[in-house]
């Protein structure tokens, strides 16, 4: 499996993937989950992956053909009018790959992935798409301002509780730490090291990029410091008494 | 789904289960998946189940006619000479069931369910099964004193890192209420009210059995004093800094 999180605050947009993926426990390996088409001063595009290797990695090679050759008649990442029609062409782009895939024969579940797509065109809002295996794609909202896709559900109960919009970068990298580093504990198919990017709205470019891997101090910090605070938050409970 | 832990510490079991059943989102039920045997001074058993509603009524109906029916060639639930008999007791009624539904042709997997099942037999130790719905088992042990079924994901970062073994069970409550808050938050077929149920070892009989609904106050406390408690613990860590 994999884990990744877009996040959406009224500062930007901030992005985390993992880098493992496995087929069977004794067949894992390292691979970039995170890919970035930028514009200078233009546009700034980020698409996180889950799901069959091979058909994330077909349709971010399309992606990148399509973007390398400005001649073709389909549009690229690069000239999408708006991040809809980008999350548009992310989705045909998926069904297109699925259904090259189908005929062999194997259930089309198997080649299943989705996207999270985020970033910002001039004159636009920053925008974060979710893309389904079958192409089609939502939106995130006030209400639902991130969106997990792979093993989505350890980390989920503190992305719950302590999203806030007005966050700081440096408070929502924190965050989606924490939500990894509880992800990283329980499920053994998603790994270190993790990709993390912020985009800074109406900046037009990435606004900081890291790898973070075992060594990191900042990572040992939250990991190990989250386990002593989730205790002391545990004993300032009251216990139960009947 | 559902969601139900069954955890072992020094000084006993404690068993927790919700009771929301659904077929579909609009087909939303109401129903107890702890059951309980107890033979007074000899021996204390619970049950708790995950999985089809059916299949699981279907085991509990049949261990019970058993346990009504002494004469029965076959073992019931008050007579087995240990847990490991019992757990194999369940398990191969769990593969009775299975394998009577599985011939109109639907997919078995559709009828799998799930079980916990704890307790103690007077001059043993008390124990604690997994229960598949293949009808194996595994037993819980020192480095896995807890099993889980049904909707686990959400609530098992807190089980694994402040469960010891040590703990009361005024903690060991605080702790699975935590876990269940957790996961009746982020997932909507997990449901109140919930079971309670702790086993003091040597005790052979049921230590104490509560349901906990909306209005617990205990529950109320837990559920909006943890979301304050985390967000206290999160703001406590570092922030990020490049």
């Amino acid at each position: 499996m994999t884990y990744c999180v877009g996040l959406k605050i009224n500062k930007g947009l901030v992005f985390m993937s993992d880098t493992r993926t496995n087929a069977g426990v004794d067949n894992v390996s390292t691979f970039r989950k995170m890919r970035c088409w930028t514009k200078a001063d233009e546009r700034v595009m980020v698409l996180l992956s889950a799901g069959n290797l091979a058909t994330t990695q077909a349709v971010v090679s399309l992606l990148d053909e399509r973007t390398k050759a400005p001649d073709e008649r389909t549009l690229s990442m690069l000239e999408t009018p708006s991040m809809y029609q980008a999350a548009r062409l992310v989705g045909d782009t998926v069904k297109e790959v699925i259904r090259q895939s189908a005929p062999v024969g194997q259930n089309a579940d198997a080649f299943g992935a989705s996207f999270v797509l985020g970033g910002q065109i001039r004159g636009m809002e920053p925008r974060l798409f979710l893309i389904y295996p079958e192409g089609n794609f939502i939106e995130a909202g006030e209400d639902t301002p991130f969106f997990q896709i792979g093993e989505t559900k350890y980390g989920k109960p503190i992305l719950v509780r302590a999203y806030d919009p007005a966050m700081s970068f440096e408070e929502t990298i924190k965050l989606l730490l924490v939500s990894f580093d509880s992800t990283l504990k329980s499920n053994l198919s998603v790994g270190l090291p993790l990709d993390l990017l912020f985009y800074e709205r109406d900046s037009f470019r990435i606004g900081y990029e890291k790898r973070i891997d075992q060594d990191d101090a900042y990572f040992r910090t939250i990991s190990d410091g989250w386990s002593s605070a989730l205790k002391t938050a545990f004993k300032s409970l009251p216990d139960f008494s009947r």
